[in-house]
């Protein structure tokens, strides 16, 4: 008889958006006269950008042609998307990232979730706490995290490292060595950043004990500040150490398109073993590109167009943001976030766990966010908003909240 | 320091296509006048048909409108799609598959790498040899299939079912039990099919014996003979062990627009464990969705003009599939295929391995194939010609092969 991967029966309840998903299905549906705003899921709002809309149909009608209709994708993506993220990106930046140590995806999540393939089952992995489930999860399915503890939420095999008010949200190097260290900046969920030289103390650090971060800079468009890093390969050293994940999703409204990016420096060596052959073998072997006209879409994000339809509509979302802190502020909350990053990271009222907070404002004020502690045990009594709704709903969103 | 991931170094060589499209490009830069027709990969040359083509424009276009903007998709596929596939592929063939049993992905690759992750490292794998490399190699990655030989050229911890001219290229049932059974039908890449009947005594065997099918049917429009199964549910008993692959690469041309689905029914079971729950929590920890817009193009399949004009396609693949059958009869060589799929297998003249003969066509008629020992030991001696190519270029090549 075949016997499953089990690691999965040790995953404690569904993923967390999926969770949110099916409460707020259930208020609604039991509330149907009810208008829920959704201030959840880090879910963008605005229509994709002229430009890109352009891109799309053009593409598409290359695909109505035999002369110009276009079949299987290189492995590791067009050279025309590479080439623009190497030079609109990491060129831009003074950093040194060729074309082809970039590895075009059907977006960051799936990056994210499969990159931990690369490395040896008994790796240990350090993460932040709060963090966004998938580093934890995909690793869990793989079982480098032993058991899970339902009374400290924690993973047996995990080395968590702490990002609270006490320590203004910056981790502290962790005191067991790890061999993988997930990164996430500017931060999902608490919107927190790290500036130049704190990045520099991990990237130091993990070529010192021979670790790999594993860096999601997904919200690197909402960097405001000088001090603040955009991509990893800006500090000293990155590229012996760090693979960096990229998204469209919230520079370029992709959630729905489906693109992102992985870089792999071709310094970042096991031995004699580059992780960028590994990856360049993995993409050829269990996956098959992204799609042509998605990847065109991909390269007009950097035509000069594209850059200033798309700064209009980080722009836009970091009003939001303004809404939503001034809100917040006026009503007592205590909060971070909201200044390099889409997200608001707020303190529970009134000693609130985070769910409790999240049902008491979906059901009073018919507002959704993201529960802190699905975020893991030191999110217990934050709560998350995002910047990515409509102007019009974060207005009457927070109004709500600030009747409450 | 950080340790990989080493089954990766027990690998041998890169992955099939990924070597022959090295060595193509190795010809042609040097030998730059010279017009190479690739009948190699199983990649598409017809353009998208009219009716793909507008659904995609159409779908761009509400992208671009607030009212109409799709962000992230339901994990699981946009229910149109669902069930548009669940009436067109399923109900129509008298199979009783639930639009929620179908999971929509961006191809059948990724599904066919993906899905052993559902099962124990330990799983004992058995696959048709020649097979499709995806599956084996997949499993090897996962650390499934012991060490590889390079005198046999096979893995010690995989059950290999040779389909060879002497079995008619119908794999006899394992003497070892299985864990996991997968089957390509039609078959890529010998183009043979089985029965109905013949599919039978596999669901049989498996159910009995407590294995998974992992059932690849790609090419399924192809399939011309009345008494060839569309998919593995026409079989008694396929909902409690079988797991059915899709692509829409083949029937719609879709190798560079990337959609696919996998079919897990609930009753398919590991003690009180479904395999659809296991399934669900991947795509929704470690996938984010087709895009909208594919999955529009996708929907567009189904409609009368989608049906009418892909069963043209298929037919202008299939008359080349003639031309090539037609062609390599006169000419003496030996073969099956091109009947209920668009691959002609066939045995290299003048006992030439199956590289000498790929280097042989690629000289000397600059003509591309796939050599047949790629797809594993027993495909030595044969090679794999595609009816994908455009007609001219088909009827050009066999031309070339017929002067040889």
């Amino acid at each position: 008889m075949f016997k499953i991967n089990d690691n999965y029966q040790k995953l404690p309840g569904s993923y967390l958006f999926s969770t949110v998903a099916k409460k707020v299905n259930a208020y609604q549906t039991a509330n149907p006269d009810k208008k829920i705003i959704r201030l959840g899921i880090g879910d963008v709002t605005q229509p994709l950008a002229p430009a890109i809309i352009e891109a799309l149909h053009s593409a598409v009608d290359e695909m109505g042609v035999a002369e110009t209709f276009k079949g299987y994708a290189p492995d590791l993506g067009y050279e025309f998307l590479r080439s623009a993220i190497a030079k609109g990106d990491y060129a831009s930046r003074g950093t040194d990232i060729a074309a082809d140590e970039i590895f075009v995806s059907d977006g960051a999540k799936c990056d994210c979730a499969n990159i931990q393939e690369l490395f040896s089952l008994d790796s240990k992995i350090a993460v932040c706490d709060p963090v966004y489930p998938v580093y934890v999860d995909s690793n869990a399915m793989a079982g480098r995290t032993g058991t899970y503890n339902f009374d400290t939420e924690k993973w047996s095999n995990v080395i968590y490292m702490p990002c609270t008010v006490e320590n203004d949200f910056v981790p502290e190097l962790p005191k067991e060595t790890p061999d993988l260290i997930y990164l996430c900046y500017p931060n999902n969920p608490s919107g927190s950043t790290l500036t130049r030289d704190q990045l520099q103390v991990w990237v130091d650090y993990a070529n010192k004990v021979g670790a790999v971060i594993l860096f999601d800079a997904a919200y690197e468009a909402y960097i405001s500040e000088a001090d603040v890093p955009h991509t990893i390969y800006e500090c000293e050293g990155a590229r012996t150490c760090a693979i960096e994940m990229r998204s469209f999703s919230k520079n370029a409204g992709f959630t729905g398109v489906r693109l992102g990016f992985t870089v792999i420096p071709k310094d970042l060596k096991c031995g004699d073993v580059s992780l960028h052959s590994m990856w360049a073998r993995r993409h050829g072997t269990k996956y098959n590109g992204a799609p042509y006209i998605i990847q065109k879409a991909g390269a007009a994000v950097y035509t000069p167009e594209g850059k200033a339809q798309l700064a209009q509509q980080v722009a836009y979302y970091m009003n939001n943001a303004k809404v939503i802190k001034e809100g917040l502020k006026d009503a007592g909350y205590t909060f971070t976030g909201g200044v390099n990053a889409p997200y608001i990271w707020l303190k529970t009222p009134n000693n609130m766990t985070s769910w409790e907070f999240f049902d008491y404002l979906l059901e009073r004020a018919n507002v959704v966010g993201t529960p802190g502690s699905g975020f893991g045990p030191s999110g217990e009594g934050y709560f998350r908003l995002t910047a990515f709704g409509t102007y019009e709903n974060t207005v009457e969103a927070i109004e709500r909240i600030k009747k409450l």
